[in-house]
C-alpha cells in the first residue's frame, strides 16, 4: 500500500504566544507526510531550492518517508512567516515567498504515479488536477484548499473537486465555496460535485464528516496548551488517509472504517500543535497514537438509558 | 422529583432568514420549563405583567408546568426584539423592554423552596443568589449566565457561582469570564470557583462536559435548517437538568448520567430551534426525543481498531 501526497515543502517562521522559531521546515506535504508515517509508506512529491539540506531530509527520512519525488532546483525553497495571536484560532500571514514554488511543474515517477492513495494538498488547483491526472492508477484520491484559491480559481476548484473521492477543508471554506451557510448544506453540495465524502475541519471543536450514509462528529482532543496550530490539517488529513491507505482505502471504504481514520486523523492533529512545527510529531510513537484513539474513545462514548 | 427554574418569562419578536413573529412566548425560564417537562415536574418563578394571559399560560400547562410561582403584577411582560442573520449564530439585539423585570424580587412558595434541583437561568446574578439561598434544600443547582453580566456584575457573578454544581455558558463567555483563552484552562478556572461541573455551549458545534474525572464532547444535531436558534441554551439546560433530576440528580451524579443529560440536552436544543420560538417543543413527543438520543449515539460511535 503506497500513499503519495503532492504539496508545500516549506521552511516557516512562527510566533505564537509560547514563543517563536525563526526557520523550521514546514509545508502541507511535510506535517502531511509525517503524520501518515505512522501508518503507511509514504512517497512525497514537490520542489525544494538550494537551502533545502540534509538536516530537513533527515526528518523525513528518519520517519520512512521517501524523497525521491522532491524536485531540488535553483532559487529558495517556500518560506511562510506567520503569528497567532492569543486565540491561536487565525494564523496572521506577515510574508509569503513562494520561491521555487511560482514555476513548480509536478513530474512524478512511475512509482509515485503508482500509488493506491494521493492526497493533492493545499495547492493552486490547476496543479492539483494534473497531479491527479498522473496518478491514474489511484484508488483514493483526497484534496484540501483554502480560500485563496475559492477567491482567485473557483472554477479550477469546483473542477478538480469533481475529480477526487474526499474533500477535506475548514467549515468556513466549505460554507464560502458552496455559498450555503448551513455546514449540512454546504457539505451535500460538495458532494454534489463528485466526491463521495466530506470532512469539515473546524479546528478547536474537531471534525464532522459527511457521507451519504450519514453523520459523524468527533471533539477536538481537550488541549490545555496549543503551542503552534501551524500544519494541523494537513497533519489531521495525514492520519486520516495514511490509516485509511492500510484499511480498506479505496473509494468505497466503509463507515466504520472512515470514521476510525476521523479519530486517527484527530490524533495526529492533536500532537501536532503541541509543539512548534514538526517537533511533537517526530519523537511520536505509534503506542502513544493509539493510547490517544483510546483516549477519543472514552470521550465521546455514552450509554443506552434502559427503557422505563 | 421537582425541578425548579427562575428566569425571565418574555414575549419576543424574532426575524430570521426563514421568517418573523411578531409577538410570541419566549423567555428563558420558559424554554428551560418547557424542555425540562418531557422529564420531571418543573415549577417557574418570574414575573409577568398584565399582558400575560390564558394563552401563554396554556403554552405551560399543556406541559404540565406548574405556574403558582408565576408572580402576575402591573405593567408589561418582558419583552425582546431579535434579529439572525445567514449564519444564525449571533442574536441582534434591537429592543429589550424590562417591564415587570425591572423591579423583580423572587418570592418562592414553599413548593418551590423545597425542589431538589434549581436552575438559575440567565438573570442578574444578585437575584440568582437570592433565589438559590431561599431554596437550601436544593440537592443540585445549576447557572446560566452572559457576557452582559460578566460586564457589569462579574463579582456578583463570581460569588454566585460559588454557590452552585452546575454551570452552563457559551464558551466564549466562558472565556471572557475566566480571562483565559483556552477553553480546557477557563472550563478549570470555573470550577476553581467552586462549581463540579461546566457545561461549555458551543452553538453549531455541540457541547463540551468538564469534570474533575475527565471531559466528554458531543457534536451539535446536524440540522439543514435552523429557523430560530432563540431559547437553544435553556432548552439544552432544560433537557440536561430535567433528565439529571429524575436519574440520581445530585451534585454527586455519575459521569455516565452526565453524558447521557448532555445528550438529552442537545437533543432538546436541535429540536427547540427547528422551529420558531415554542413551536416545535409544544408538540414534540418523548418518542421523538428517545429516537434522536439514539441518532445522537450512532452519529458519534465508533469502533476498537483490532490490534495489529
Amino acid at each position: 500500500m503506497s500513499l503519495c501526497v503532492v504539496g508545500s515543502i516549506a521552511f516557516d517562521a512562527v510566533t505564537s504566544p509560547f514563543g517563536e522559531r525563526e526557520r523550521m521546515l514546514g509545508g502541507s506535504a511535510v506535517h502531511f507526510s509525517l503524520a501518515a508515517s505512522f501508518f503507511t509508506d509514504v512517497r512525497v512529491v514537490g520542489p525544494v531550492g538550494g537551502d533545502f539540506g540534509d538536516d530537513e531530509y533527515r526528518v523525513l527520512h528518519d520517519r520512512g518517508v521517501n524523497t525521491d519525488d522532491i524536485e531540488r532546483v535553483s532559487g529558495n525553497t517556500f518560506f511562510w512567516r506567520g503569528r497567532y495571536e492569543y486565540d491561536l484560532n487565525t494564523a496572521h500571514t506577515e510574508d509569503t515567498q513562494l520561491g521555487v514554488f511560482g514555476e513548480f511543474e509536478p513530474k512524478l515517477s512511475d512509482e509515485s504515479r503508482a500509488a493506491e492513495t494521493l492526497f493533492l494538498a493545499n495547492i493552486q488547483p490547476d496543479l492539483q488536477r494534473r497531479v491527479n491526472d498522473q496518478c491514474d492508477g489511484a484508488r483514493l484520491v483526497g484534496l484540501d484548499s483554502m480560500n485563496l484559491w475559492i477567491d482567485t480559481a473557483r472554477d479550477s476548484l469546483v473542477q478538480t473537486i469533481g475529480g477526487v473521492d474526499l474533500v477535506f477543508m475548514n467549515d468556513a471554506e466549505l460554507r464560502m465555496l458552496t455559498e450555503q451557510p448551513n455546514l449540512v448544506r454546504a457539505a451535500r453540495k460538495v458532494m454534489d460535485m463528485g466526491p463521495r465524502a466530506v470532512v469539515a475541519k473546524q479546528g478547536e471543536y474537531g471534525a464532522a464528516l459527511f457521507t451519504p450514509e450519514g453523520f459523524f462528529g468527533l471533539p477536538a482532543y481537550p488541549l490545555e496548551t496549543v503551542v503552534d496550530p501551524t500544519g494541523a490539517g494537513d497533519s489531521f488529513a495525514g492520519g486520516f488517509l495514511g490509516y485509511l491507505a492500510t484499511h480498506g482505502g479505496d473509494a468505497t471504504a466503509v463507515e466504520s472504517v472512515l470514521r476510525q481514520a476521523m479519530t486517527y486523523g484527530s490524533v495526529l492533529a492533536s500532537f501536532n500543535v503541541e509543539e512548534f512545527g514538526t517537533e511533537r510529531i517526530r519523537r511520536l510513537t505509534r503506542e502513544e497514537i493509539d493510547e490517544r484513539f483510546e483516549d477519543f474513545r472514552r470521550m465521546t462514548s455514552f450509554e443506552v438509558v434502559p427503557s422505563a
